[in-house]
């Protein structure tokens, strides 16, 4: 759905309970609140009488449990849930998620957020002695590992397979007996445990989906860590202590609720403080300061604060987007699309306009808000953007895996001012970035990922170097330009 | 859909295109931008080559024409839409608007926003002499007094047939000659015209759906005014010059979208002014100052500005609202209230908050809200109500036709503010409503209908007059606090 | 879903029950029963504690009705329900019934089985006394003319309207105080009177309903007569004396269920009847007498007992018929036809058949069977049809309004055989199906309607006259046949 | 749906097609003509332009494949269906066929009928080497075998999994390159090769899918047979020389079409057959012979040939048997079950009655015959099996794995006649149905299948034989008798 505004996607939102009466109404309530990120498909595995039982289908939570029987028929003590954007794979319904296999004995849930740079090879491997797969998301592949490892407890094959995968990850497992979660080694994608009022216990993507269920926030899951919540209660320990923190930006700049926080710091301040350092890096002369709705407002009031000018509500954002509008004239096809952001003209009209945007992707959608304000009578549209340019690929979950569609990697930030429209375009820097967000840490980039705006990786790509070496050598003159 | 969130309903929003080739997708996308004016139903009339042909059913335009096939059937050069919330009738079928009459030489459609004050003995007359109906609206008098006119042309007949009706209504009526369109003498129901680069014509219930379909504003439709579109152009003309307008207030404080204009007023700004006299007239000592997302932001904003308190983004709206979540206990009931809206914790904690809403009907959500901000942290909740209180019910279109559930017609505003828990409350003035809308009249109450707040009707009240003696004998201390 | 084997329509199926404490769910049931007789829309009105409630839709009953929740929530003490086909009126929900017209102080449910000859003028001349019409079907018209009428009792308002209109008609209504059942002058659509183990009572198109429910059969709804059954018991009339018996003879020639009698004669035993009449007037010479699934089995069996031929089941037809197969080439639409009927090839390989069918309208299916036992083996195919030809149009109620259609209109029937492919052709004769009904009447035709066989209409055609007249004059060489 | 009125189910239905460019076509029409083989779900996989695609889903053919689009996003040369009727492994989607495998380098779909007796520990073995499963069916096993196997072919590999794997089966797996089928050594499970008129070839269940899409028979796949389809034409090969036929017998008594043959023999003849030998060996003295439609009806001739017994139509079958019934009351809950088979009161009145069944399961449907057709007057019921008595399980794909169910594993005849009401009550004997159907055949038990009646099984029974000696050991006196 916000796909169709920005074509950025975040791959997965994850929630986990264990402990609780209400697992299967807990699990439905989060993961309305993760809905955001991912729209394609949802599925919840619930802990019942009868084992694991799995409802799961196309669409938006509301739209796969639209029928309370759906949500009912999960009951018990423990519940995975899930909410899938696709990545790699396409749309099939093997690849909703949770997967849950069935084995003789025992089934296993097994749910999943980010993407596995050696995805591809361990396919391949397990291929070649005999696995079989029904999905083409690199979900399964975890679990073949884990059934393959020799030792002698399911949390020993878990350590075995959690160190064989490589890339960005957020797991969560469940099986009859417990509730396991583990984060990559770098912390790539962002976990995080809660304690509810009833001594159970939650892990999901996001702290505003704790509080949407009433949980109390206890930790986020460390990189390297495994976590083991069972009937004697939360166990914690690092299956690996080769780590190093490196939580995706993007995270922090767009994807995550503004009424979360990762690692200690609030995304909404965060991104009011990237508002401020671009207001300090990339003033303008205007006469107020527009915020793109909904995930650009706060970067809006952070740039107004600092440059003391007017902060003011000109962009409307509908509460009802259609999904899909396929129309028979472009004419109205442009017109579907300004029908989810429409300006507020008494605001706008003969006003010199700083638009605040928190990145930039194809520029589509930049095009037609700069097109949109002037049509409403805006004198000048000054484009700030709360990050710096996006140029690269990401292989650890985010769903550019090629530099051919992002504007910023095949053009000039002056090509790109005069293709949008814009009076004035600017970006906030990767300093400046880290800086905002300042998290706690000693890591490189202030414990951030920046390697879609610097094209530097922090861990080795395996099956992805390849792809990584083609999309370079297309971007020679940009990269001389990131690095100038 | 909001009517969760806030429990006033308006009735309904009319989209109508007369000599567009995309006559039915642009009523399509016409009636996605009124979404906001009735989540009950919806449905098009289109203009076909063989004679009108409707689609319509329960739910949200996305749901009714969730298949794009529905909307290609009724391709042709003239449609008519309707959105409709329920008052008056229950949850039946035959409720859901444009009506449509098929007679065996002719068929007509018929749109409807408002509420007719005299639809109940009109009825009952027609009934005696051997009228019928399917629905249980009053819409559906309006055709019987039509075609009863012996008038001798449809217009004629229309003339009459808008002469006996009383109360508050925006009509639309498509025939295969002709899109027509008439509004109260009051004017308490918005209705505006609009010109489309094609030539043809739109009538709708607000600018910002103009805007949708890239139509130009042409006019207001006037109290006692019938328009009449054929593809000879718009001609207008007064079915009765016995006028005085008396919009709605609640158009500018609730219903009506920040990006509409009416009567040449823009929502946004009167909301920003509202916001700004209410600081003037009710100020308050604290630290930042929070609105209600989304349709208290504008006067948050006002608020803000005139008070010199910092604007912060304090509160989150969900923007994937279930529709509706059955809890199995009273804890994950008011869980699931609070899913749709949830604080930022970093921004509230430790802070005296000023919180902006834009009116309180039975104070359910105020409740929530300022618990909700209190257990995110912050030391106090200044409520501010960017309107008067709301204490007589509403007979002319709004959902409020008893004063049972009203909070302010039952409780002093320090019970009020007992009960919702905050440490002030306070309420704009009727006057400084006026003076912010400021409507370019001589008509009393500066153009606005405030009877909900005053229990001043602007016309005779007929079959419900009856009604309002008994509201109010139950009200007599309240009333002596409105006087005082 | 029969449409597609045999074209000729039955336009509908009604069931009332009341005074039965499970009136929705025998409602339910017994639309089931009726679901031979209209596969296009289904609808019950309940008197529940609320009033009269309705649910209804487009499709089988079981479709309409798969939600067990809509049928539980017309609980109560009477109901009526209505399956339909349609004849006149196009595909608009609208036409589905019962209609259900909502009074200030009452509500009043309609269903009608058969055709009004009279309805079009009927509707003009209400028209222009401003009666307004939501339906295209002609049921709506009898509720204006109750309405209008000033009798002083509902009773005495139904005896004027009954008056008024003319053609073939079963009509029932449902109002919060009685059920209501009435019948042509002519008796040429069923209805059937029975009484439930509950003391409740039923009335419906057939007596297989009756005992699908567990109902003992009382009566046959007389031609001119109006039944009320109230809490004080049946209670039966003549609306008109002006009465003569003459029951649509396809009803037992094709649209009644075998197990159902109507005016006291087996509808299977008439069948076997005619099979064994049709035998005599036309032998044939054979090895094996093989019947068209399912609705010639009856008259095969009879043609095989009076021939001393071998009856075998050399056809054999799909209990899964699907709806629609839109094929892309010519062979595979003639493939999803044989897909409902198909041969047993060890019984007809080499065989000589006289292949039984109930009727020939267009041509097309038994074209097909024809060719189909022939590519199976079959030496020679005698096929033997247990009605006379169809000719002319029925304006009673039957789905036949133009005789372009009719192979039998258009064609000689040594014509009909060599486009048919078979190895002989013949009819029973007109007397031959008087005989094997064999009704105890004085009536014209033995109490029949023959028309459609004949030409010679027993009543006044009124609107349709002008029709008939130009479609016999394209008929004038068949004519001549016929009279010959 | 034949599961209410029979309560013995049949597995699966597959159909395959290779070489033809309506595929996906002929397979939709091919599955519904073996629709009666399976209702729980039903699903479609097409060798498409994009490699292998599925649509699947619960329920008929008709309501899987609603939106011919879904049908038509499977065009291609090849594809592979299957309708499915759940024995062993619960409702779940995971469940319904064609199972489809997805490798990096090609995928596989996999079809299956009939049931394994070594699953059990083949899937023990199997996870305790790492494989993991997503079904609960047995299915899933031969994929694993299959891509476990280092034959260094795709065939060899096939060969050898098929060489593990016992009991009744009939396998058809898709690939991109190829369609091969598989039948077990005994060929328990029918299978079918016909030739389209393009060319190409089409491998499935029943003859009668065949015929439905215009193919030519070639062979039944023989036990132990694997056949291979690819562009260089049919290719059949013994996997195994091991073999004995034995055929279920239950496809000639109720399972497969009249208008299948099997092995030569057409099932409507052999049961005919069966008829006349139960006349032969159980006479009665009565005045008709009625069939229970429609499985029975074919016997049912057959008994009234051989005992100059009129054949009648005393029994109805609705056309349109809803699928569930769940009704308020015990007399409701009876009603709807007489509403799919109902009496011709006209037909059986005051006769003695002999009522040809094909086989008792529960007796719970028998129960209901008789005492239907007493309560419509009949003087006499004599009923007539025209199989012998059911007492044993099947572990080879019918769904009787206890005899706890079984009325003649727990009950004499004696007693059996009267918990029926029957007047008499007679089987037909072993040998009888052995002589009807008349293979061509050395092998025991006339080639047939009988295990269900003798209880000596033809293989052995691996994970079932301890299941086998339980239910044996409940079963004492009735072994007694059966050996008696």
């Amino acid at each position: 759905m916000c796909a169709e505004v920005k074509s950025l996607n975040e791959e997965c939102g994850v929630f986990g309970v264990w402990g609780d009466p209400h697992a299967n109404v807990l699990t439905h309530l989060g993961l309305h609140t993760l809905q955001h990120r991912g729209q394609e498909g949802a599925g919840i595995v619930g802990l019942t009488d009868h084992g694991l039982h799995r409802h799961y289908g196309f669409g938006l939570v509301s739209e796969v449990f639209a029928d309370p029987e759906s949500v009912r028929a999960l009951a018990g003590t423990a519940a995975l849930g899930h909410v899938r954007y696709a990545t790699a794979g396409g749309r099939i319904l093997e690849n909703i998620q949770p997967l849950l296999f069935r084995f003789s004995h025992e089934s296993i849930a097994l749910a999943h957020n980010g993407n596995l740079t050696n995805a591809l090879s361990l396919r391949d491997h397990l291929e070649q002695s005999g696995a079989i797969f029904q999905s083409t998301s690199d979900t399964e592949v975890l679990m073949h590992l884990i059934r393959r490892s020799k030792a002698d407890s399911f949390k020993g094959q878990m350590i075995e397979a959690l160190n064989q995968v490589h890339g960005g990850f957020a797991f969560e497992i469940l099986t009859e007996h417990a509730l396991y979660a583990a984060v990559d080694p770098n912390g790539f994608r962002p976990l995080v445990v809660g304690k509810l009022p009833s001594g159970g216990f939650v892990i999901c993507s996001e702290t505003a989906a704790l509080n949407a269920v009433g949980a109390e926030f206890v930790q986020d899951v460390q990189p390297g860590q495994l976590i083991v919540i069972d009937d004697a209660g939360l166990h914690a320990e690092q299956y690996t202590t080769d780590t190093q923190l490196a939580v995706c930006s993007m995270e922090y700049i767009y994807f995550a609720r503004p009424d979360s926080e990762i690692h200690g710091v609030s995304v909404h301040e965060a991104r009011v403080k990237m508002g401020e350092r671009l207001a300090k890096e990339q003033p303008a002369d205007a006469d107020i300061v527009v915020g793109v709705p909904n995930s650009s407002l706060s970067a809006a009031l952070g740039y107004a604060r600092a440059s003391g000018i007017p902060y003011e509500m000109g962009l409307i954002k509908s509460q009802y987007i259609a999904r899909t509008f396929i129309q028979p004239t472009q004419a109205l096809r442009e017109r579907s699309v300004r029908m989810k952001l429409s300006p507020v003209k008494a605001v706008v009209a003969g006003k010199r306009i700083v638009l605040v945007d928190d990145s930039i992707v194809r520029g589509t959608t930049a095009i037609q808000l700069v097109q949109l304000l002037k049509d409403a009578g805006a004198k000048e549209v000054h484009l700030r953007i709360a990050s710096p340019p996006l140029r690269f690929p990401c292989f650890y979950g985010i769903d550019i895996q090629t530099t051919r569609e992002l504007m910023a990697a095949n053009h000039s930030i002056c090509e790109m001012r005069d293709l949008l429209g814009a009076d004035s375009l600017a970006f906030l820097s990767v300093d400046g970035l880290e800086k905002s967000v300042g998290l706690q840490t000693d890591a490189p980039n202030g414990g951030l990922c920046v390697a879609y705006f610097t094209g530097v990786y922090p861990t080795k790509l395996d099956d992805y170097e390849k792809t990584l070496h083609q999309e370079l050598s297309k971007l020679q003159i940009n990269i001389a330009e990131v690095s100038a």
